[in-house]
């Protein structure tokens, strides 16, 4: 008789945009002259920028020929892109990879959910409180999560990232094998500095732990000093995985493309000691469950490398961190605390009077037509806060400004 | 301390087409002059249609402009899409699916890979033998296929298809709760008859077995009798997940993309005897670890069913089965063995005089500088055999059939 994997059965049926998308219609249902704005979900609004779409066009075009025609390529992704990533994105800062520790994908959620595949069911996994949802629910799917009680998973460390200690994660008493870090922060939009992000590796290196690094809003850091990658860190090569994405950077929701590195240096060991290569085992891993990336997809992703690509793209960047920085500005005016939206297009909102997340985001739906994301839904240490994003168009998001501040004024 | 997942670990260190490969290199650069043709790897040759790839430059330009432009779609894929598949890949059969029982991919590899998330660790998995590396490879990750002893791995139950039974794979004695089988099949080229995969759903149902069915290569079916789709058989939608690809249809390789079909009916149980529904886990599972296929890729893969599209496909088609032909013919006439090669673009030609699939392949490439693939790299019962792909262009499958010939002539 073939069984289930009873693991998935673990999961709630609750998934928080779904949850949140269900009671905007139902919104709209009874209020079907209302005009919603949303500053929740965490897309992005502006077109491809002009280098990209040129690329895609030639890459059309290549396929199109049968001289020019490519089928298959490298699991690992295009040489082409693989020399755009370390030129751009680590050589400037002083970071020395091969090309064979870049792994290209479809985008950064594959691979944050499949990385977990490389350790043993049993390890431990610490996560910051709050977090995207898809570190912990791979975890679950696969047994290593343990059980649901309470809100918290009786397996996983919560390391709770709060107003109260400035939203830096403290080294838990209980170890923790793999530990799970996002910086610059989704939902907080809060960053790490260097002297932060190196107490990290510092404890993976001595306690023979593991760190993945989700990089993914990266490009929105505006002050050099704030690590973009973990690898600024020393030592963090012999302990690191990280994970890129183009999603947020050149607007590739829809085009998908990322990368994730994995230095040939770290290892994790078997219960017998021995030391094994992680870089070995992904791209075993790759070649067995991954075809490659499409290709107008890597070369619309090489695109953002060029000189208009990348000004094209610092465009579009700088026009999210305005609304960004209108809503700090506008919110703080109203005297609500607000952190994160300096180094990162999310803002996490204290809830004024300590109302409940999910409250709050039905008083700001109905009071204003505005939709946030209750933070308790990225974990419970999330509760009596919003996630705001910046990603909207400029008209939008102005507009839902003078509604929160008539309807919080 | 962080610790491996050591099944990794299991698997050998040599791969099929790496092995083949490395092989060829070295015959490379020990003839230098010598032009190696390829009738290995089974990757396409023949440019994208106009119609595909018209529709790529149009996705292009509604990416570029803020009014038409998208960014994440739906993790199941697109509506546009998801309906031109309904409407042609299966009314025309007289197969009623629902949208939300196709799931659009990057390509077949990646969910035959992570299907098995689905099912037990402990679930017994069947495979017909020789078989696509991927299928078991994906199982030893997670441990379900036991230890390797052999050449065979310990958990899992091998179905010889061989010449002595017409390539048609028998119920085996042992119990079986997962079986894979792709028809058109890769690497014998070999089809099943509706009765014969009749058996095969009979069994599942009276066993409470599943059948993952690969149907990669069903576009090369030439005889409306040989089924297309497991979903022709009663019962099926009871016990049966399908795969389709756009690859060899219409050249995606280097595209990405494909669907699964998970009906709604199909079902496992939790030990407890509660029966789950695989679509609401399969859309758990790509919701969590998947972001959907690139929008581009997908409106590319709707052109293909478009009138100009379904013609323009058909041609390329067309043209690599007349490769097949003059294939079979002329091995027939040099009194080869050959199988497949009629609703497929795989021939399956059995070894001369029984000489071991890695000795052949070497004595053709230095024979006839011609690259087969070694048949037991798909398994223990393709020894004595060697994979010839008809993905070749004209002239190179022709100037190829030539030297041998006059090789074995």
């Amino acid at each position: 008789m073939a069984l289930v994997n009873d693991h998935f059965l673990k999961l709630p049926n609750n998934y928080l945009f779904s949850d949140v998308a269900k009671k905007v219609n139902a919104f709209k249902a009874t209020h079907p002259k209302a005009r919603v704005i949303t500053l929740g979900i965490g897309d992005v609004t502006q077109p491809l920028c002009p280098a990209v779409v040129e690329a895609i066009h030639r890459a059309a075009d290549e396929l199109a020929q049968q001289s020019t025609f490519r089928g298959y390529g490298p699991e690992q992704g295009y040489d082409f892109l693989r020399e755009a990533i370390l030129k751009n994105d680590f050589l400037p800062r002083g970071i020395h990879l091969d090309m064979s520790e870049i792994f290209v994908n479809d985008g950064s959620k594959s691979d944050t959910g499949n990385i977990q595949e490389l350790i043993r069911w049993d390890n431990s996994i610490g996560v910051t409180d709050p977090i995207y949802p898809v570190y912990i629910d791979s975890n679950v799917m696969i047994g290593r999560a343990g059980v649901m009680e309470e809100g918290r998973w009786s397996n996983v460390i919560y390391m709770p990232c709060t107003a109260e200690n400035g939203f830096v994660p403290q080294i838990p008493e209980r170890r923790v094998d793999v530990i799970y870090l996002c910086y610059p922060n989704n939902p907080t939009g809060m960053t790490l500095t260097k002297d932060e992000l190196r107490h990290w590796v510092n404890y993976a290196l001595h306690n023979d732990a593991l760190i993945f690094f989700d990089a993914a809003y990266e490009a929105y850091i505006q002050d050099d000093r704030i690590p973009h990658s973990i690898y600024e860190i020393r030592g963090a090569r012999k302990c690191a995985i990280e994970f890129h994405s183009y999603s947020k950077t050149a607007g590739f929701t829809g085009v998908r493309c990322g990368y994730t590195v994995v230095p040939k240096e770290v290892t994790a060991a078997t219960l017998g000691g021995e030391r094994i290569s992680l870089n070995h085992l992904w791209l075993r891993r790759q070649s067995t469950k991954f075809n490659g990336t499409s290709y107008i997809s890597q070369r619309a992703a090489e695109a953002v490398y060029t000189p208009e690509g990348k000004r094209q793209v610092r465009q579009t960047i700088d026009y999210y961190m305005q609304n960004a920085h209108k809503m700090l500005s506008a919110l703080r005016a109203l005297g609500c605390e607000v952190y994160g939206g300096e180094h990162a297009p999310y803002l996490w909102l204290k809830t004024p009077g300590g109302t409940g997340s999910w409250q709050f985001f039905e008083e700001m739906l109905y009071g204003a037509h505005v939709v946030c994301t209750p933070g308790v839904g990225f974990g419970p240490a999330g509760e009596g806060y919003v996630r705001l994003t910046a990603f909207g168009r400029h008209d939008e998001t102005a507009e839902a400004l003078q509604r929160l501040e008539k309807w919080m004024g």
